[in-house]
């Protein structure tokens, strides 16, 4: 049996550990086997380590985190035709079961009995991964597998609300990107590429506006105070078609929703605070709260075709596996600019 | 000039009171004034009179209320081509501008210069009532005003809920309707007429529980601190689809949000307590809130379309104009079973 | 090694043949062997002995037909979550991979490498047929095999028109249904489920017609010459908002398009001879010509639904396995009324 | 009474010819006087003189022709809200009733009593057009009259065919467009803006060809006879999810179906030929072929967003009204490159 490096969870509130540990295997006819390429290493991470998923996940310790893998394909099962060995791949975030009706329906995200590696079984941050050929999609030659490492998760995420309210937004419409962080400057660039729509990105930080008008942000508002005054004033007092919410918490609700419009969508991506909103104004109003979670396989696919034509981009930092600590360290003391990358 | 009887507002937390004052004339080329058959006594008249509404219509006193109404075409503008003198119609709440982008594109509910009969201006508690072109839908032979008078507002803001839930409701889909009363048991009609999903009422009352069952709910549950689990157990521990909430008080949006299943949508209709919900779960759970306000001018159509063919029917009790305290006491002290009419 | 009978094509223009073959076995992890409890046989059947499939299918000979399939799944394979050895079920006509971009948007019928048993592999017309895990939905206890076989695919194309159709007709809306017959009398039954729609039938003949004032056809139209002026008649002159038309030959296209209004859907079903409109005429009336297939894996599932609740119904006749030729020669002397099974 | 100049149809087969007419002047509520800017000289015009519309039409002569206009508004009618004397604004080809089941859906262009100057009724080659409120968008400060009106036609019928492909087409969809000339090279521009899908365009002509790359086509195709294997190895061998045809003749539509994917969207929006296809093909395919008029107000508003912002251009060649004969020869000998426009 041969063996291979792996960064564990052997405790909740204590510090990750590099483990040599059993290569996995294919046992199963769609297993694939993933030659890690690049592991995000995402604020999940820490808040795993932190105990919060502790009793979500019920995961049983010492297991392998990280949650947003690329890599090449290294081994497959006897049913899997949809890639071969060698292959360059982004792996979705969830294995799913391709039998239940919301995997039947396209849906997959909502599966009645998926796995999700690096939360509730072993997942990236190590030199090889399993996943299934439900989860893998090839990208193009162009593309590194460390380069795209968080577009698997973060990036699906974004993808997925931007690309749902780009369904219904056209040219005469506004849309709202509260904030222009992780996700949300992904979601400005799938907005730009996927729709016509102005684009009003509301953060605190000028660096983060700066970025979201260089990604092509139609206008840009500083979260001083004053910034749902300065929605309406972009939306001529009436509000915008469209709020993308990538913070949900520090206000951030009740501040978004008086940027609405009426028979307006609210997109709720980011999370910490509550909705908390008469039943009156959303009936007077006639708004609507959309909840958003991470993409489906196909968002994965499509998400995939827009970062191979350049048109969605992020920034990362690499840093071999065995500094996992640094790169844990980095992302903790707000360090890291665009996403650490963890590269085995 | 000609004068007619009408039941006017003058002043708050002060009875009504019969006035004879000027018959409406035809002014502008979209005027139509109709000949009221009916005219529904609704809650929120007896909120206009507790002064709930001062504020939001700023309205003059005095004035006359009643925003349910059908009745005949009695005289019509210039420009009007689609009802003539003789018609029989039923009245759209609202008197919209036609000319706006919400009027221009099928959404006139959200008109942005709309005039509201009976809210803020004079209404159909009364012998004749000014509208417009744009707010009369001629209705079948069978039917008669008085008899649908009180689908104008109540029963449209039902079909409207209904049919909107009915356009991603599949036959495998459940829905739940919270609240077979005034609205519910409309909604019932509509959503039995319109999908094929299987419907799962609550009330906290055995009557109207009674009546949704002849209407055709699939299950009834009573609503009486088991009513979630009761919902859970009939969608398979999941949830159901979709829930359609005609209540919106007494902690019923807690419990709804309980009965739906991940991807699941969440109708407000009802109001009174705040949607309060941690976006986690929003997003987590991946579902929606939909808000919903009263039925479009198509919406309203196509209810007649219903009504005409026996497929959404409600009880009505009829009072002469004259007797209108007795209707509002009635209403005011729960004695009125279905909807109370005022005819003239 | 066990064996079984099966009903075998043996070469074309030649009878079909009753052999003694290897019973079908689990190989691979999602296959599923039902014990087949009834076999539809379709005209298709007749098409196959004719040669009419030979290039398209490619089939090697001899080979076992039967397209239409349902039973008791006998065994499966080891990744096989959905169904259990004993459960009920009936059997979708495809065998699809699960893996490319159609199936996994939930488009399953348009799967890149499907395989097609009873016209490419091995068919029910035997006692035991080889499916998978992807194409076998469980029916309701109240369901029998034999009674919904012919569902599995002339039902399920009527069914996959019908559900189309339904997502945009509204209560106001008008639908020509053309042909009451195997596929058409489906076809009203899944539209009186799913829509309020006024539903107008036209077939040559009167028994027909009989049959679908029945299932609740809100007029019909005898196919005599002046059925067009007839619909013309019925929709004020203007024709219908959609057209289903599940005939397809005989000069049904252009009398049907005739019938539609303008910004009208014609679906087309049945077929046989060409669509064959001026493209002055498509773009002037602005109408839509809407290809339909067989319908997916989630619509076979619905139409279960409408099933166990006894809202779609079909006649069948049912013959022992033995007797495939009398029924065969019933079919093509067209003595069948209703659907021909074969029960083994 | 005022007059003016206006350009005139005296009869058929016959000179366009110069004349003083009375100025149009304001009599119903909604009327609107423009003062025309610029007047499209399009390729229906010349089949008008042809007498092609002779009977269609049914106009008396003489009358002023001209359909593609835009100016400043020169008075309004007293129910007017939406504009002001001096705005400027683009003219939508029709004037609608408001009333119909069309109009109250969105859907104006289908309106059951709509008039179309410059076929039906007095048209845009003149000094000032009578129209209606519903039919006036007013453009943005930076655009000029002359240089969009030829939008107000041409380009919205464009706009409505690509926005509506838009709406389902995805990243990783690719569409064909036939035809890069005078609707072609709109559409491309539309496409661009609304959606990230993959662009093939095929033409007869080197030059348009040349000018779609440079609009954002991602592929050009000559129509050299090789051009259906083309777009087949541009697609992978199984063609586009939708083609967009804005020639609608000369063997067009025949080879346009050859590059058509199962499951695919054929927008018909140029005509000539007929369709005629087998239904056995369209269904097998699951192919749907879909009509294209003019786009609905709405549409109008959106194209206008994205002219104002510089994301749809097209090249006008301008003439003084009093050289329309000019411009008509000009245009009947092939001479003109882009859009002629009459400057009154």
């Amino acid at each position: 049996m041969s063996t291979m490096k792996a960064v564990q969870v052997i405790g909740y509130h204590h510090d990750l550990q590099m483990a040599e540990v059993a290569k996995p295997e294919v046992v199963q006819p769609y297993d694939v086997i993933v030659r890690v390429g690049g592991a995000g290493v995402c604020r999940t991470d820490l808040h795993i380590l932190e105990g919060q998923w502790e009793q979500k996940s019920g995961v049983a310790l010492p297991y392998t985190i990280g949650h947003e893998n690329a890599g090449w394909v290294d081994a497959i099962g006897s049913a899997v035709t949809n890639v071969a060995v060698g292959d360059k791949v982004i792996v979705h975030p969830l294995i799913t079961c391709g039998l239940c009706r919301a995997c039947r329906s396209g849906d997959d995200v909502h599966c009645e009995q998926s796995a999700f590696p690096g939360i509730d079984t072993h997942g990236g941050y190590a030199e090889y991964l399993k996943t299934s050929a439900r989860s893998v999609v090839r990208i193009a030659d162009a593309l590194e597998p460390a380069d795209v490492a968080a577009l698997a998760d973060a990036g699906l995420t974004a993808y997925h609300a931007a690309a749902k309210a780009a369904r219904t937004l056209g040219p005469a419409d506004r849309c709202v990107v509260i904030g222009a962080g992780g996700l949300g400057h992904i979601g400005i660039q799938v907005l730009k590429a996927l729709t016509a729509s102005e684009l009003i990105v509301i953060d605190r930080s000028a660096a983060a506006l700066e970025l979201a008008s260089a990604l092509g942000a139609d206008h840009t508002v500083i979260a001083d105070g004053s910034h749902v005054e300065a929605v309406l004033r972009l939306t001529g007092g009436v509000g915008a078609e469209a709020v993308i919410d990538f913070v949900g918490e520090g206000g951030s609700t009740s501040d978004g929703v008086k940027m609405l419009r009426p028979a307006g969508d609210y997109y709720v991506v980011g999370y910490g605070e509550n909705i908390d909103v008469p039943t009156i104004d959303i009936i007077s109003a006639e708004i609507n709260f959309i909840g958003n979670l991470v993409g489906s396989y196909t968002d994965l696919t499509e998400l995939m075709v827009l970062a191979a034509r350049g048109l969605v981009t992020l920034h990362t930092v690499k840093y071999p596996l065995d500094e996992f600590q640094q790169a844990i360290d980095d992302l903790n003391a707000g360090r890291v600019r665009g996403r650490a990358i963890l590269v085995p």
